[in-house]
């Protein structure tokens, strides 16, 4: 009987979104990075990627399927988290014989996402945290959230601060095998829930750099990308710890749009010149200045951050909600699509902040939808298994 | 008789595009620049401003028009140069008793541009070039363009590189008094007159930040601008000094795409950032993009420059006319105001490069009009006056 046995384990990983951004690598293979990154990881109520890895004799072949689509997992990457999680299963098995011999079957991974693959938000990220999470649960390893990301790292960079819940930070390391390349937590999310994140997903536009050759491009290419490097990244990741940890909104936001356009000038200083803003993000950032110098103490109460696209993410606090999120549902009408869920139903529709008519039209025209969400925890088992 | 004679003397002054851009004051009351620049020349058939200077005892206040409509004179940019032009026709008038005494006279001055406002073309430049010629002449003075340019400046920075045709950098100097910081001549028109301009005026759009105080922004608040100006802009410099000097179209070419993305990047890297390329900028590097890679042995053929607002001035040669001009007429259409001129009507209209027929539809979208243009010579003094 044992042989037809199949051995299943489930977890939700959430999204995560950096407001110190990731981008150039140092090692490819390896995907360590040329400097230290902070994210705020986002509710899984509203985006996760919910993985079942499962082993059994009885399985022939090694798969993985993607929202019901089987997908390549023959390159590099998934392999070396597959590697590194069963070469972690098979020291477990040879220090106690009596555990299962999982490691040499072969796997099944089936993985589902709780967003459109349209709403163009990188989801590799809460992918292989999933995925390498769920097999580590499998598996049984012992492995802390911070050795796990090491794993995940391997199969995308963000992936590491997937592992866990809050604000997390990612060290970009100093040693060749990546060994201290690895995420930790800043804060967790009990330590300031109120952070609310609006997502506005641009309508889809053809993204013609991916940010896997963007973000080489930028490194072989920019002159001002090795200053952001060394003299603009460090001491904003001091700043931004020390941010979180005072629950400091206004230097929070500060940073954060900093270094948007500060990662988005390198982008824009490569050869050939990678622009991600689109007209939608130039309004979007428009509007968020224009609540920003609004606000009564003339501290920022809502901070824009861009990834390799489009879409904005505007963090606020829940108390700004109304002054944040308020105004976007008045400019993008409650109409649109993600603001009839529970998080967007209550949001009291804002007036166009005077003389932004223009802005908010084209804004309007480019947001195909919205999501609302907060911050939220890191990857959680789950007893609801897809295959 | 004498005291109703009127003085007058008249004169062209063109608008130049920089390559190496100018962007950051190190004193705003001279206009003194953190950085040097360099740019060309465009031709006074296609853009120009016309200036006449008179003076008359039987003046009574001094007067300043462009394109009819009365300007305020009293700007400390505009009497600075005034000042520092009578002082030097005093000088004359003292060493010279026979000299009429022009200096204590007022001065009327009326300007037209060729070129509509909407263009949304910078005409301070030819504006002060023409304003410091016309007087300069009515003034007999003997003194050279890189004389005339340091005056020039004080009005507007760009204007000292209108004082000459053909190639003309900016040194940006050293002394505190700014008079080490004047224009010179790295080749004349004749030297490369093949070099062609094709503006690509985009479709009205209200500007959010003028170049006065956008530079200043930047100097006070982007990290990137200070590397800028140390470490990137004074080896472009010398390199687009030697791609001038021998007409090395693919070296001018990297440098000014280069160096237009480079000025971009510390712009967003501002705070509040600051944004002037919009989809319509975005669509035309694309193009400019796909045309360099198809060309046949990988050279770049043609090399987009921005100023700060959404408009391409896009630079090739006269013999790459249909490959690069051609291909934006076909994407354009030769109906579009501009095409219709003597340099554009025999443009022969080429394909939308295979794969850009979106990308074409919003460049076609937002542009307005085309300027067909090249190369040309520095102010001339006319007969022609306006007043």
């Amino acid at each position: 009987m044992a042989e037809t046995e199949i051995y299943r384990s489930s977890t939700f990983a959430p999204v995560n979104i950096a407001v110190i951004k990731y981008w150039g690598k140092r090692d490819t293979k390896l995907n360590l990075p040329t400097n230290s990154s902070l994210s705020v990881t986002l509710s899984q109520d509203d985006l996760r990627t919910h993985t079942t890895a499962s082993c059994s004799d009885s399985f022939t072949s090694e798969t993985l399927t993607l929202n019901d689509a089987p997908q390549d997992i023959s390159g590099a990457r998934t392999q070396a988290c597959l590697r590194e999680l069963r070469q972690l299963r098979q020291t477990l098995e040879e220090n106690d014989s009596s555990l299962p011999k999982l490691s040499p079957m072969k796997l099944k991974i089936v993985s589902q996402n709780n967003f459109p693959a349209a709403a163009g938000l990188a989801s590799s990220a809460a992918g292989f945290a999933a995925l390498v999470r769920s097999i580590a649960d499998l598996y049984a390893l012992p492995s802390t959230p911070t050795e796990l990301s090491r794993i995940a790292r391997q199969g995308s960079g963000s992936a590491c601060r997937s592992l866990f819940g809050g604000y997390v930070a990612w060290n970009q390391g100093t040693q060749l095998d990546g060994s201290d390349s690895v995420a930790y937590s800043v804060a967790e999310q009990a330590h300031w829930p109120e952070m609310r994140a609006l997502i506005l997903v641009a309508s889809a536009e053809k993204k013609d750099v991916s940010s896997t050759s963007g973000m080489q491009a930028t490194v072989a290419t920019s002159t001002l990308f090795q200053h952001r490097v060394e003299n603009v990244v460090p001491g904003r990741m001091e700043g931004m710890e020390k941010a979180i940890k005072e629950r400091d909104f206004p230097a929070f936001a500060d940073l954060t749009m900093k270094d948007s356009n500060n990662f988005h000038a390198t982008c824009l200083d490569t050869s050939p010149s990678i622009l991600y803003l689109n007209d939608t993000s130039r309004a979007a950032i428009r509007i968020c200045t224009a609540i920003n110098s609004s606000a009564e103490d003339g501290k920022p109460i809502c901070a824009y951050t861009f990834d390799a696209g489009p879409n904005a993410v505007v963090y606020y606090l829940a108390s700004h909600t109304d002054a944040v999120a308020g105004v976007f549902k008045g400019i993008l009408g409650s109409e649109l699509e993600g603001w009839e869920g529970v998080k967007g139903r209550d949001v009291k529709a804002g007036s166009v902040p005077e003389g932004y008519q223009h802005v908010g039209e084209v804004l309007r025209k480019g947001v195909g939808r919205v999501i609302l969400t907060s911050v939220g925890d890191g990857p959680r088992g789950v007893e609801e298994h897809l295959c």
